[in-house]
């Protein structure tokens, strides 16, 4: 196939300072949850966007200096030489498929606790540091500024030796001493730092001039700013400072990367904004300087992309997002393959990564964080030699994702679904207020599955253990999901609850498959959440939003507190108040009468009723695991039947996030035929091949 | 000095099972926030402890497979033989100061969510992860307990292969698969590994046996077993199946190393417990074993010691925190030196290491995580080659600290401190309820001074910048600490607040020198909380002891929650709740009437009222850096007095944590004649020395 000539704009060059980009297609800087820790993921993490098409890939923030230290977090760190093999592993892989390198330069100012390094953060005026250490960063003097005006322009040379092409000044997300200094609310400084405007972009300006003469005339210069912290007049607004500060450099960087902050702001997900919800904020940048300029919005449709550019919004289509969900995004389009695209559902699991400390995943491409250890690539996968029919029992994302990617590898595969859709629990979540994209998981398996001639897929067919030995397929995978537990079993209660019985009870799966009418419009509502994710307040919002009068009840002390991890808690939060559920923190379930709930203080024990007539608990999850248990017994029968391998996949092994089913479903493809050795760890470890230097695989 | 003899027995040989330590004094596994991923410091920091005279030496849990996957924590790990190279390390080092290396083995069971391995957590029963990631355990079949064995007993041969003397197995705070088999409230298996007591001990007993078979006889196998959970009828108990466990296996282990669970239960602080606090629940065991038994309670005194060896109670004395507050413990008893012990204070800022993914530190011993990369020891510091004379100012514990660390190293030195008594903030804070340890911090410093005959002390010696001048002493230090803010300013609130006025305003300080006193006793006191750390709690618990009514209101889901870190918080909330403070959370300061503070929810924006005749504000601090200022605008004038630098420490150059101020103090010493790089990072880095192999350096 061949590019449809509507996006032929797309895939125009654009010079930005002395270098120029092939396409329009910009993966701007993004934590991987990598970094520094583990430079062979993130060389070929970055590497791989390259190879898919993004014509400039950026690192995450890059520390530069100790007194800018994030650890336990996995940023990028040129804190001196001996960073720059992890940097420069990342700019060959980049180059080696002709995308331009850009690395983004930070000193975290009060954003850092410095736990590590144990150095004073340093900021504009004397504060608490912004994390909850106790920790306080110190105004700093003249000297100070010196040292930083230095301290940017070695990082700069180090960058520029480990051969990046275009060097960041990162003033964004509220995690940069460049925006703090430009900040009124971090900033109350007397002298010429501080004060007038034009005093606190005094040292941006000195900084920008100090790297620009750093890099010379081979290298771009760009700055990455928030234009609007969405705070109103106590932070910086897109009418106000974020459009004077751009008027006033407008011409001196290479290029503007222009978001909002702070991070929750920027990379919102589908739950609270739409594709391209950064517009309204970004749109006037174009209009005050000549340089190009890059933005996001979580676009992933090519037909947005080409009005943006079109419309004068933006030069370069930036993504983070969409370029973890596919970082073939721009070759898929380049070659007419618009379907083929695996669009980003906004669920922000990428994100997670990062704030846990981990090396990040994402729902929708199991082989993120995967590309180095374990050899995977997104888009290929080896054919099987000698493959061998498998049977694949259960089509939610487990059983789709494992029939995809065995087709693609030339296995004969026969998807069997019991229920009357595909898609399993993705089907069922997509349906519940703001979910809608997280059909994508199951529309992209779907779409491709259905160009396969050596995949069939059956509905309505549930199988029984006897069918199953009966076909005879050598490989069976069974991805039967899993189903909520109602029995109160989950965290804070490790043992079933006497007290909870049918009378009250209705299962969340119950609403997930029969909507709000599964719970009865008369008497009050209790969620119970001890799942701390998503779960619990969007099932509360859906009730609400149907009218039902609702109590989230919760033994943690926030309304899905795991949701921090993913950018949701805050908004989650204010959203039920909103919508007038009653939120009661720090509560277990300690009892029951006839119209009321017996709540008990996880502190102190002390009791207090809740006025109950239906309780939808949302603890725990069970795997749905009979048909695994009948084959099971019948294990001796198998070989004669011709089976080889039975394998539970999924929730049906052990329930989890749709991103951890994807990824089984996706492991199964790669190995279902291998003898596994369960005593080798399954990956190649990056902390042990340090030991004898950096691989580059 | 030579040993007191009533001591003696403190020092007597112990035999375990095939092993012999050299004497009582046994440093338990305990986390460091180091382990795999900071090998260097971790073996230094073990080495230390033999060093310092602790028979023998463990590591911290060690992960024995991917499965048990602990990421981001710095655990020991033992996944495969790429491990033995950083536990070889420890071993070396610990065998070169004559003492034995103890590894613990875990496989963490339903404790893990594997974030880095993406493998599937596995326990008794099918269970949500006890963290709060969205990620389930499943339950375990016969083969799962078939290899379950097998890497127990391959985890046994490589700590055998690194060197261990003793190999522990773990079955403590509810972290271990061992102990979710034994716990009723996480086993419901109705197969023989569950259901009665015997089948829900048998895997640990498979395990002692497959261990024991693979170590051999040169190397002893111990266990650490937590015998009661304080959790009553719903965990183990002392008088229950903790000591039915010991009883059943007493014999097969050659030591027991028995604790309280969880481990806010086992490492409980100072403000919440008592040394000996272990003592009501692990007595028992000796009457039910003849293994040698070791145990904890945070003992400091060399007279508890012997009472507990005395009363049968212990064969070993047990240590954590008492051995990274001071490793040469043993040493000290040992040469009669019992007034140069540096006594643990019970802060846990250790735990907050290792709870924020970072290296610990200590309150009491700066050196603490210093040991490889910055070489300091936590005993000797090399004399001043030409030491000049110091001047400090400000008797805190960085001033203190300082003055102290000179002294050994040969200078003359004089502490001026304004007011009249020592100890600054720790002083003023150590008379706060449940603080008092926290004076050791002044106490062992001043102890350690008036030994010093190059050490001067003022008390009432309030220094302008005149007198500095004057005196001409050629390095000054300034020490002279931090004021509480009441402007309002902290996290929540980045500038100043209009609309508090001195009328209702109490500063912490003037509770911390006053007393209660400081606090009208009619109407109600509200202690609005942004610090998150102790203070705020701390304050409000004094203030209700006194007869005030307290509203504790903060921006935050809990009552201190850094505390987390500490293993505090739920401590410190129950506390409060106790003593009838109202509290309010995830409420910001919005404006206030007469009589009322306007609160404002930091989701929603929404205000709510609040009773309010005092307002105490703990959110941040300010350096009291005026003398600082002042003599840095005579800078023209130092060279002449005869002053070559001028440095402030701790407090007064960024407020912070006591640990902070202390550290801030011993460097100064360590470092007040060098001319400091800015641009060099100030330690060797062990991720880039691990790119060149590991260094034993």
């Amino acid at each position: 196939m061949s590019r449809d000539s509507r996006f032929d704009i797309l895939f125009e060059p654009v010079k930005i300072g002395p270098v120029t980009a092939r396409n329009r297609f910009y993966q701007v800087p993004h934590c991987s949850g990598m970094g520094y820790r583990y430079p062979n993921a993130e060389a070929h993490l970055r590497g791989m966007k390259a190879e898919g098409g993004w014509a400039v890939v950026s690192t995450q923030e890059a520390e530069i200096h100790p007194t800018s230290d994030l650890t336990p977090a996995n940023e990028a760190r040129l804190w001196d030489d001996g960073d720059l093999p992890a940097l420069s592993a990342v700019t060959e892989r980049v180059h080696a498929h002709g995308s331009l390198a850009a690395i983004q330069l930070v000193h975290n100012g009060l954003h850092v606790a410095n736990r590590f390094s144990r150095m004073i953060p340093l900021a504009p005026s004397h504060a608490v540091s912004d994390s909850l250490d106790p920790v306080q960063a110190r105004a700093m003097d003249k000297a100070d500024i010196t040292d930083m005006r230095r301290w940017y322009r070695n990082a700069a040379l180090r960058a520029k030796k480990a051969g990046f092409d275009i060097v960041y000044l990162y003033a964004g997300h509220d995690m940069s001493v460049l925006q703090h200094f430009l900040s009124r609310r971090h900033n109350d400084r007397s002298d010429e730092y501080g004060g007038s405007f034009e005093n606190r972009l005094r040292l941006f300006r000195e900084i920008l001039d100090d790297v620009r003469e750093a890099i010379g005339d081979t290298c771009a210069l760009a700055v990455r700013l928030a234009v609007d912290e969405l705070m109103g007049p106590s932070g910086i607004t897109c009418e106000g400072e974020g459009k004077d500060i751009i008027s006033a450099l407008g011409e001196l960087p290479d290029l503007w990367d222009v978001n909002l902050s702070d991070w929750s702001n920027d990379s919102q997900t589908a739950r609270f904004s739409e594709e391209g919800y950064q517009e309204p904020y970004i749109r006037f940048v174009k209009s005050v300087t000549t340089k190009p300029v890059v933005g996001v919005g979580r676009y992933t449709s090519p037909d947005s992309m080409v009005r943006v550019v079109k419309q004068g919004i933006l030069d370069f289509i930036g993504a983070a997002r969409p370029s973890i969900a596919d970082p073939f995004l721009p070759k898929k389009i380049e070659e007419g393959r618009i379907d083929d695209i695996r669009e980003c559902i906004g669920c922000n699991i990428c994100t997670s990564g990062d704030n846990t400390n981990v090396p990040m995943r994402c729902t929708q491409n199991p082989t993120v964080g995967e590309e180095w250890r374990k050899g995977w690539h997104p888009e290929t996968i080896a054919r099987s030699e000698a493959p061998e029919p498998a049977l694949i029992i259960g089509g939610g994302p487990a059983g789709l994702e494992a029939a995809r990617a065995l087709a693609q590898r030339g296995v004969d595969v026969m998807l069997a679904e019991g229920g009357g859709e595909w898609g399993g629990r993705v089907a069922r979540e997509c349906r519940l207020p703001g979910l809608a994209t997280w059909g994508r998981v199951r529309d992209w398996r779907i779409g491709q599955l259905s160009t396969r001639v050596n995949a069939e897929l059956y509905l309505h067919s549930p199988l029984s253990a006897a069918d199953i030995l009966q076909y005879g397929i050598p490989h069976v995978a069974i991805a039967t999901g899993a189903s909520w537990r109602t029995d109160g079993v989950g965290r804070t209660h490790r043992m079933a609850l006497d007290f909870l019985s049918e009378g009250i009870l209705v299962s969340p799966d119950a609403i997930l498959s029969e909507g709000a009418e599964a719970v009865p419009s008369d008497g009050p509502v209790v969620v119970f959440d001890d799942d701390c994710f998503y779960m619990g307040s969007v099932l509360a919002e859906l009730l609400a939003r149907r009218g039902r009068t609702v109590t989230f009840v919760t033994p943690e002390s926030q309304v899905s507190p795991w949701s921090r991890n993913t950018l949701e808690q805050a908004r989650i939060q204010k959203r039920l108040i909103g919508l007038g559920v009653e939120i009661v923190t720090a509560m277990a379930l300690a009892g029951r009468t006839k119209d009321q709930l017996e709540l008990s203080c996880v502190y102190s024990g002390r009791s207090r009723p809740v006025d109950c007539a239906t309780l939808v608990p949302v603890t725990a999850r069970l795997p749905d695991e009979t048909l695994w248990l009948e084959l099971k017994a019948r294990e001796a029968e198998w070989a004669d039947a011709g089976i080889k391998t039975i394998t539970r996949l999924g929730d049906c092994l052990a329930p989890g996030l749709i991103a951890a089913a994807v990824y089984s479903g996706h492991q199964y493809a790669r190995t279902y035929q291998e003898q596994v050795d369960k005593d080798r760890v399954p990956f190649m470890r990056e902390d042990i091949a340090r030991l004898y230097g950096l691989r580059s695989g």
